[in-house]
């Protein structure tokens, strides 16, 4: 099921606010559409709103060809829909760069996505035992990528690859795409998952011998600092404690090499009305939070295992050829 | 508000499934309702249950004075009704003890919760500093103990004391007992206080310098291993993690000197219905966790703050004589 495509004149979505109870598919057709979808979470997930954003200035760059003033205000809306993925701004820089080709370029950039969820599968396979539980928070799976997905990519690689893997989902509040979204998407891919409530992490890692945890990524510093689904950060102290490895599955274009460290990835609040039950009740809603490189052991990305010290092994991801297909002049 | 109260013909209780949208009384007039509302978590809070349940026995002793079997039978499905919690069981042991004073037995058991609470807030002041954040999880207020409350006690009985506490309040999941109750008891109480989704703990404690957590217990073994509401144990890890003091607020009647661990305390699973989306998704949906001892800074008693080594105070706290009304003869 692709999340996100090209539609002529339109950019068509899965609305992922109606799943797992139905499959709504959606067009956004102008500049205001794709900013609502964004920032509604109807398209979610870093890489799946990266491709959205780069078909959408695609889109755009059709109607707008004559007037490139416009146009860039157009793409600058839509690069700012969302500000903690690096993902959207990234894309759209994409596009812009390409004049005359913006569709193209888009289109180049979701079948990287794919080629690079399948690599990131690829390389986490060792990471795993033959057998046992694993645990993953929020969803990284082809509705957030457009591929075969990122964390969750790695559980179906490995189920395909014979390891007997069963999965704990963290439902993930406020918005539960663990719940909505994950558990989906795991059946589907006919992966054994068992949901629990987010606070249930720390005594399922004890008591059920959790052998790893693997999340994706929104944002990634220099320094290996992390910004995930809010929650990641807990999860990953709890992993450091009792001794499991925490892995976090994401591609080369979700590190942002000019970011020294964690303190200086902006954390989104929502909107209160997502948590509260009492209308007036005062609401702390971030979205994101950072979980510091100290607690993760390993990144896994398109270009295998990216181990501590990441003073040295993140620096030189940042050097290595590209794998793909480098934007047109 | 009473939580619970003795009704002539019936025991009185607030259905806390309907806070904080309404505040409904409704009465329990029969073994199956006192049974069913501790069951479905009309009552809960393990000190209100004790309340509840001993009232509730001396209801059945009014009616089967002549028949003692059928009185303990009934007495021991009331006993039965939940099984973390100990001091429903500590309470009915204490009614059956004292046959023909039954009623006396609860209202005495009623009156020493609420100065029981008293005392817990009075020995919390001195561990808050004058100003700044604290935690909690769950909710453990007037409505769940009878009483002022244990670990919400504590912040009440600072707030009064002058302290400019600001109260983090989990959600706590799936019943959400901390947005329902605890942030309706504490802005009744003036405190102020903000709700976060559970797994917002960890970055709320990181980046608002949070002081102090504390919550309550619903069965602390002998070595100190602390049940508690589901998601205790990931929060008390988090603060060892970043170096902020773990409070247990809870009275003598919590503690289970015959357990020598938390291993030995049963871990309730409820309907999975209370988390999934799907309605075939299985889910893993323990009510409790246990929190090891070590992760515990001190025990907040009517007795005074119980310090490690726990090996030498807990036992030391068995022996030290009754504050209050012994049983009658």
């Amino acid at each position: 099921m692709d999340s996100v495509w090209f539609d002529g004149d339109a950019v068509g979505y899965v609305d992922q606010r109606a799943l797992p109870r139905s499959v709504v598919r959606a067009r956004a057709s102008s500049v205001d559409e794709i900013v609502e979808a964004i920032a509604t979470l109807a398209v979610r997930g870093a890489p799946a709103i990266g491709i959205f954003g780069a078909y959408g200035v695609a889109l755009v760059a059709q109607r707008l060809r004559a007037d490139r003033p416009a146009y860039e205000a157009a793409a600058a809306r839509i690069r700012a829909a969302r500000p903690t993925a690096v993902n959207l701004a990234w894309a759209v820089d994409r596009i812009l760069a390409v004049p005359g080709d913006e569709l193209g370029e888009a289109q180049r950039i979701h079948d990287e996505q794919r080629e690079v969820d399948r690599r990131i599968g690829e390389a986490s396979v060792a990471l795993f035992p033959a057998s046992g539980n694993v645990l993953t928070h929020c969803n990284t799976g082809p509705i957030a990528t457009g591929g075969d997905g990122t964390a969750l990519g790695c559980f179906v690689a490995a189920h395909r690859a014979g390891k007997a893997l069963h999965v704990f989902v963290d439902e993930t509040r406020p918005l539960l795409q663990g719940a909505r979204l994950t558990m989906f998407e795991l059946r589907e891919a006919g992966v054994p998952c068992t949901l629990i409530v987010d606070s249930a992490a720390a005594i399922t890692m004890r008591r059920r011998d959790v052998r790893a945890v693997v999340v994706g990524a929104d944002r990634i510093a220099r320094n290996g600092d992390t910004a995930n689904k809010i929650g990641t950060y807990g999860v990953a102290i709890i992993a450091a404690h009792l001794g499991i490895p925490f892995y976090v599955a994401a591609p080369r274009s979700t590190f942002d090499f000019a970011l020294e460290s964690g303190d200086e990835i902006p954390i989104e609040e929502r909107n209160p009305d997502e948590v509260r039950i009492a209308p007036d009740d005062p609401v702390y809603n971030p979205a994101f939070d950072v979980t510091p490189a100290r607690l993760v052991t390993g990144f896994i990305t398109e270009y295998g295992v990216i181990a501590p010290p990441y003073a040295d092994s993140i620096p030189d991801l940042e050097t290595r050829p590209k794998l793909f297909l480098a934007p047109a002049p």
